[in-house]
């Protein structure tokens, strides 16, 4: 089958064998697969990510391995083509989605990441093998686009779980790529109150105003701060003794860049939380003294839980939750490599490759 | 009065003018005050501390205010001489001790931190201002040298409440200065599982052990992670997929010099808690990667809650908690300044100062 394969730092679409699927895997073809913002860190930095991984213990993929390369690609829609033994129940034709994970009794940790593992093939080629006990169902209301969105949209949803709203908080959302805007998507449905969003690039502060944004911010010609201020002011949040103005009770830090964490701490109010969603793969500065001074909760967050993963994929049944204009624009397997170079330019948000056309 | 001034970074001991009590106010005679980490901080960096707060739109003492010295000294258990109007009520010779705060309804916030203020001198001197409606007596079976450590036992008993234990959480306590040692107080009480201690000073530790640690660690010899994999797997911890042996749950920086908090990142458990109570004065560096794979969560905690300042008072009372072990010695006013620079050696835990002899 045609699949993207990285080696190294290079991207190129090759031939890979299609994958057999084992005792209670299923194999799909793939519909639509997003293209991450973690393969984009992950064509840059897989070095950097293998040693942290060991240091804490997980041995992860031989340099050997790495060399035969990875088909990433972890944000699917597919269709089942065969079951394995005991996955009879996923007949062929059936379209599915599953969290990126694959039981694999032969590894220490019984579990192989979908899209960061060069023994099984992810979802940037033709053919992806998913296991049973994980696999779901899209209803036929949900569009391949948006059923290829599961994924993000389930991170959004556990980065908002994570931060525990009691409803009516007063949120800055730092960054509108998809990660952030996300986040946006479920702070409106869980409660939160005024929602703003930062960004530097007009188009994604456009997507993010049209996905419910109370606030768009743009830190190139506004004080993010002074902002904050005013609009909290005017929605009649009061000054603390001892502040400048009213400041967010929550940030969620989706940038991922050096510097940016700092800013969070620094924008959110006194005995505020900053949770942080956007993965910065670089050593980080920051002044424990602001929060320290500031009382402040940092929560790192990563991937969902299945009942969330499932959640996102119901909210698309139920038209809870629309994430079709997050998807800028679809892109054909041999059109991928060049859309990563792309995403290097914040107009586009979500790319979404088409790996059988 | 006599009293320590600190000017810029010099400390002295000299004469400055007793304080009138005002409405809701009273003069207290210091029978005892502890020296406090912060204070040692203050000495070295108010100009930053200043610089912070004030980025913060805290604007504190003018430079001119600074220039006239500040009377530090916050932990402190005294007996009341004189009362302002409508403070009555403390009858001359009670011992009391009190938050460290005083109100002001001249400032804008309305209360002025005892002991880091340039017009209301603190415990470092003969006599100290109190707020009546903060000031609690001391109980007769509490010694002055057990009352003087009301306030940092509060800082740890906040500290582990802020954690937010369940009961059995194993934990590393990272330093074991006065603060380190009253958070293990409290970790003991509150139900904790194994706790260890970690610290360079062979001194400090054998405090660490007498005041109940299950395990002391020096961090010169001992790499703290194994030790702690080994304790917590022969007290029945499992080990979680991908890991190299259980971590402790919650993780007390304790020490707050740069790089103490990557170290808590990387020594405790997936999903778990760092509490940071050491205050790093300086830009710190972390790798977030850590933090986002393990999930972590970051509490910075400062103070404690009048109730929990309260708590601790009253455990001394009732023999719940006995401090008296971490006052390693007392000095007399003139020597004050000496104490300060002795305490950068780690064989004195607390020291306290008996202003009136």
């Amino acid at each position: 089958m045609r699949a993207m394969v990285l080696k190294g730092t290079a991207l190129a679409v090759e031939d890979v064998n299609v994958p057999a699927p084992g005792p209670g895997q299923v194999l799909a073809k793939v519909r639509a697969c997003g293209i991450c913002g973690s393969d984009l860190h992950a064509a840059k930095y897989m070095d950097q990510m293998m040693s942290v991984a060991r240091a804490q213990g997980r041995p992860g993929p031989s340099e050997a391995e790495l060399a035969n390369g990875i088909v990433m690609g972890h944000e699917f829609v597919a269709e089942v083509v065969t079951a394995g033994p005991g996955a009879e129940q996923w007949t062929p034709g059936t379209r599915v989605t599953s969290m990126p994970v694959l039981v694999t009794p032969e590894t220490d940790s019984g579990m192989t990441a979908i899209g960061y593992s060069p023994v099984y093939p992810g979802a940037y080629g033709e053919f992806v093998l998913l296991s049973a006990p994980l696999v779901l169902a899209v209803p036929d209301n949900v569009s391949d686009i948006v059923a290829a969105t599961t994924e993000p949209c389930g991170v959004g949803l556990h980065a908002v779980r994570e931060a525990g709203l009691k409803g009516g908080e007063s949120v800055l959302v730092m960054g509108a790529g998809p990660i952030g805007l996300m986040t946006l998507i479920w702070l409106k449905k869980e409660g939160a109150g005024l929602v703003a969003v930062s960004d530097f690039s007009p188009e994604r502060r456009e997507l993010a105003a049209k996905m419910g944004a109370d606030l768009v911010i743009d830190p190139k010609t506004t004080d993010v701060a002074t902002a904050l201020r005013e609009a909290l002011t005017a929605a009649g949040k009061p000054t603390l003794p001892g502040t400048l103005g009213p400041a967010p009770d929550v940030v969620f830090e989706a940038v991922g860049v050096e510097g940016t964490l700092q800013q969070a701490m620094d924008v959110v109010s006194p005995r505020g939380t900053v949770v942080v969603v956007g993965v910065c793969m670089n050593e980080d500065r920051i002044t424990p003294m602001t929060g320290i001074n500031k009382q402040l909760t940092l929560k790192f967050v990563l991937g969902y839980t299945p009942q969330e993963y499932a959640e996102a994929l119901q909210a698309f049944a139920d038209g809870a939750v629309d994430t079709s204009p997050l998807v800028t624009r679809t892109v054909a397997l041999d059109e991928l490599p060049a859309a990563f170079t792309a995403l290097a330019d914040p107009r586009d948000c979500k790319i979404v490759v088409l790996p059988n056309g």
